[in-house]
């Protein structure tokens, strides 16, 4: 299991992690209940505040959680936890306790009720910022209010999920720096 | 400069070069005029119909494109074409043909009039399905209506943005279908 040495991170920059599309695993806890799920529809909306847009199903046990508590973490793992990732997104939390089942840390946050996963490689607590969209959609606009991510490695092993049972694991970095205007960086 | 023979894919799996977060080409035309832009901010939202929400900036050119004719191509490149997105994104098509600066060739739609783009991997065309959150964030919603991916590769070198000038190239597949549910594949 990774083992990260985790500081704030400034939440106008998370687009660092969640824009190249990892799967993320999303915590949430509500009146003495808690709960993990496997997420890979989501996008990045807005720099400051930090936003993100996601899509929870109905049909999830989590969804209750994040709807009455309107907060979750979000949760971003790398390859060494690729097995957890998809046990979780293949159960229901309605069961068991899913920290306990997949051997995972529960960790305080600091802005949010839910907890942090200490195996992942960054940690986004956020807010419920808009809900307009949820009943038509399952769409859910998150403002991060609080992130935690170690200073190493700078660029994690993300999965990013294709469907049918396979996944994507992030390859080499490319600097295209020299081609951007100093005004886009 | 890549050159794919491709087919018609069925619109609802094209999750499949979605989900994992590759950074996009978005064609658009208008009267006469045409443009492209990069993408990074993106998400699935539905299966059936194939719902695609995206975050495209009103400062950009493409903008008023889009907005007027209701339509655009969503074009999935892979790393062959990382210097053409990373300029794309670097200039504005206010001032010239993006086709024709950065040798890109244009092909007829089939249900819409912006054009494909050849020389990416895939060509999602798409309706504007939901403008709701246009005004607040900038957040579209479109309907793909219809997909033109190759046979092979059957897994792209897509590429993915951090920010910074810095890219992740799409890494090694990693196959965890024994973990899945029946129903979950």
């Amino acid at each position: 299991m990774p083992c990260y040495r985790k500081r704030d991170f400034p939440v106008a920059e998370i687009r660092r992690f969640l824009e190249p599309g990892p799967v993320v695993l999303v915590s949430s806890a509500y009146k003495g209940e808690r709960n993990i799920m496997t997420m890979g529809w989501h996008t990045v909306m807005e720099f400051v505040p930090a936003l993100i847009g996601c899509l929870i199903s109905s049909g999830n046990h989590s969804y209750d959680l994040i709807n009455r508590s309107k907060e979750c973490v979000i949760n971003v793992p790398t390859v060494d936890l690729a097995r957890q990732v998809a046990g979780i997104g293949n159960c229901s939390g309605a069961e068991f306790d899913k920290f306990a089942k997949f051997k995972l840390t529960p960790q305080p946050a600091v802005e949010v009720k839910a907890p942090l996963i200490a195996e992942c490689y960054a940690n986004l607590e956020c807010k419920l910022a808009d809900a307009s969209l949820r009943d038509k959609y399952n769409f859910f606009i998150f403002e991060v209010v609080k992130a935690h991510a170690p200073r190493a490695p700078k660029y994690p092993k993300t999965i990013h999920y294709r469907g049918d049972g396979m996944f994507m694991v992030a390859g080499p970095s490319l600097n295209l720096r020299r081609l951007f205007r100093p005004g886009m960086l």
